[in-house]
């Protein structure tokens, strides 16, 4: 008897996450064993809910598939929990298999990052204890570059490429005046440093950025401000990458000092980043013209800007999670391992989820240059191959076409 | 005997004044009568301090002419610099006309927004007065669309692309979690909202933005939270783009009010931005999740994501302010007016750079809804065909292209 697939997305959104929901589909759409293919809307918390959608309606017709290739962010909505131990929570995991058996689910992939890849090998471990036959899948994403057990994770290459690019535009943009001027950028990574990193691909074209101040190194203020001055000795505009997660010796983290007591009117602490504290800090004591820039959502989000190459990898990758729960895999993983960097090619394969989950890769010591304020041509020839392409998304009347899932009842939502 | 020609480049960068640079140049190329092409670094300051490089040698290449063409920002390099009256500054004067002479120019293109056309009406009164046959120029650009005296100005319709998308695509991000939270988007326009109004064109494919706040409005908080509380009623995400010259009744900034006594670690104000603000507002008196997003230079530089139908009437606004000084023209400005809507077409002029300088053009009421919290149709009608055309920029490996002038001899800057 047919079985049918139900697939989840969860964590934060990348630009790649819909072209790996995008992979699942099309390979089940090729399967004689498939029956139904149905999403989860807001990730397992819709399994839990029983908030199910049918995606077979849509997503037959290759144009929408296509559209969701290019759409960023969980088309099927996302969440951020983490179950606990099946033992804990008997009822919640009740729910889960109760809904799995309504819709005679066989095949359930989840798209996520390490956290979701614990809850892939919660539910796998749990339903060979029910002995209920659901087979359960990760697959990757992530833009943070952090999974264990891969080269490198779907969404990283089209958040590197955005970064890239907007790097190489803001060093045209910042050097316009004649007037000593520090831009400090601000990007995403709270422990790891990949997606600040990739700035560095903008010397490809351009001179910028000029230091790149990673969560791997402690960050010494007295260090930075000797960088900056060195740097402003050579150049009027000097553009410096930090990741969010930049800590002093003492482990604090920079990005918390803005916060310490300082107010607004309504007597809330300001959240200042890392850049903004930088900011001030040249700004006080270098004593030149000093700006920050935050990359916000728009590192995550930005499709319009994908990489070509991300984006086939992420679809692969879904196609390989499917593929290995209908050769009988459960409690897996795809991942993807480089073969070569010129031609840049990879193959793919599955790995138990057990060696991904809850596991934090970081940048190795010997990418990052011994000043520990730039990274070294390793990592250079470790990043280009994965922003290639030209630049995305189908566009209607100039902008980009997005595909918008289907919405099932509309159940009370939960904060 | 052949003249020669100076171009130079002034007030905020944006991706098109480039485009108009090629415009002036590729028209020069193609003219008996301009002997060779120069640019002045840094505007008016390259022309004071005799700042000149040779831009014939590098621009006769069409390849990197195309480029130019899709470099943000100002290749020339840039400043803000307002002229005294000549009366008051002779010797200044005297400069900028010895370097008129010593590089023998008969035609001088200065291309900005409404000060940059003050230093051109000047300049081409001050030539007149002195008899030196110097036709002066001025081409338009300005992100901000508030030149009066044309149907849009360049640099506009690249931002509002860029400003359109980014919408789009932050709302696929802000609506993945089944959580109610409030994003904020702030978009440059101290004076005029014709930016955040670009906002609205993400509605073409989305949901959002759900309002729209512009400086030409009063803006009143009483009134804002109604509107975030209706709107939160009928969706989980809600998208907010306001202006950063939004103010209260009483005229003052909203954005300053983060400033009101609140300093950091150094003593120093925080400068808050109108987004921020307006999150702890959402956040205090909501009480839901809130978030601001600061659009920043990416707004200004992302050439990547220019409109095709700018880039080509930068172009275009070019070449028409040389065309008219070799024909004999002085102290006019290029313009656009727009013929029809659709098919979208355009004619070319020039007028007295006196109806522009100076001056500035705001959204017209009847283009804001009512409640002043969104824009009418016929304003969505007038935005829709400036961001046509796919996405720009020639790529290699995966990143944009970008030209970078020639550097005369480094001389000492000014801060």
């Amino acid at each position: 008897m047919r079985k049918n697939l139900l697939i989840a997305q969860s964590g934060g959104p990348t630009a790649a996450i819909n072209a790996t929901l995008a992979g699942v589909v099309e390979r089940a759409l090729t399967s004689s064993e498939v029956g139904g293919i149905y999403g989860a809307r807001f990730g397992i918390k819709g399994v839990l809910k029983d908030d199910i959608v049918d995606l077979g309606e849509p997503l037959t017709d290759p144009k929408q598939l296509g559209h969701l290739m290019h759409t960023p962010a969980a088309a099927l909505g996302s969440c951020r929990m983490k179950l606990p131990a099946p033992g804990e929570a008997p009822d919640l995991y009740d729910a889960i298999f109760k809904t799995f058996a309504k819709w005679n689910i066989g095949y359930f992939v989840y798209i996520g990052g390490n956290d979701s890849m614990d809850t892939v090998q919660k539910l796998s471990a749990c339903a060979e204890d029910r002995n209920c036959g659901v087979r359960m899948m990760g697959a990757p994403k992530t833009i943070d570059n952090d999974l264990c057990g891969m080269d490198h994770s779907p969404g990283f290459g089209s958040a590197a490429k955005y970064i890239a690019t907007t790097f190489s535009e803001l060093w045209c943009d910042c050097r316009v005046y004649d007037v000593p001027a520090v831009t400090i950028v601000e990007v995403m990574g709270r422990h790891v440093g990949w997606l600040t990193a990739s700035s560095a691909l903008a010397r490809v074209t351009g001179d910028a950025p000029h230091l790149i101040y990673l969560p791997e190194i402690p960050f010494e203020e007295e260090r930075f401000l000797a960088d900056v001055r060195g740097q402003l000795e050579k150049n009027d505009a000097v553009i410096v990458a930090v990741s969010e997660g930049v800590r002093r010796p003492d482990g604090s983290f920079v990005g918390e000092e803005g916060q310490n007591g300082v107010t607004d009117v309504f007597g809330h602490k300001y959240l200042s980043g890392a850049g903004q504290v930088l900011e001030s800090l040249v700004r006080e004591k270098v004593g030149c013209k000093a700006r920050s820039i935050d990359l916000s959502l728009m590192q995550r989000c930005s499709a319009h800007l994908a990489s070509s190459v991300d984006l086939r990898e992420a679809r692969l990758l879904g196609g390989t999670a499917l593929d290995r729960a209908l050769a009988g895999g459960t409690g897996q993983m795809s991942v993807l391992r480089r073969l070569s960097n010129s031609p840049y090619s990879v193959e793919y394969d599955t790995i138990p989820v057990e060696e991904a989950a809850n596991l934090e890769k970081f940048v190795p010591r010997e990418w990052i240059n011994e000043e520990g304020n730039f990274v070294t041509l390793d990592m250079m020839q470790y990043l280009v191959p994965l922003i290639d392409g030209s630049f995305g998304s189908e566009t209607r009347r100039g902008m980009p076409v997005h595909f918008f899932a289907p919405k099932a009842h509309r159940q009370d939502s939960e904060a």
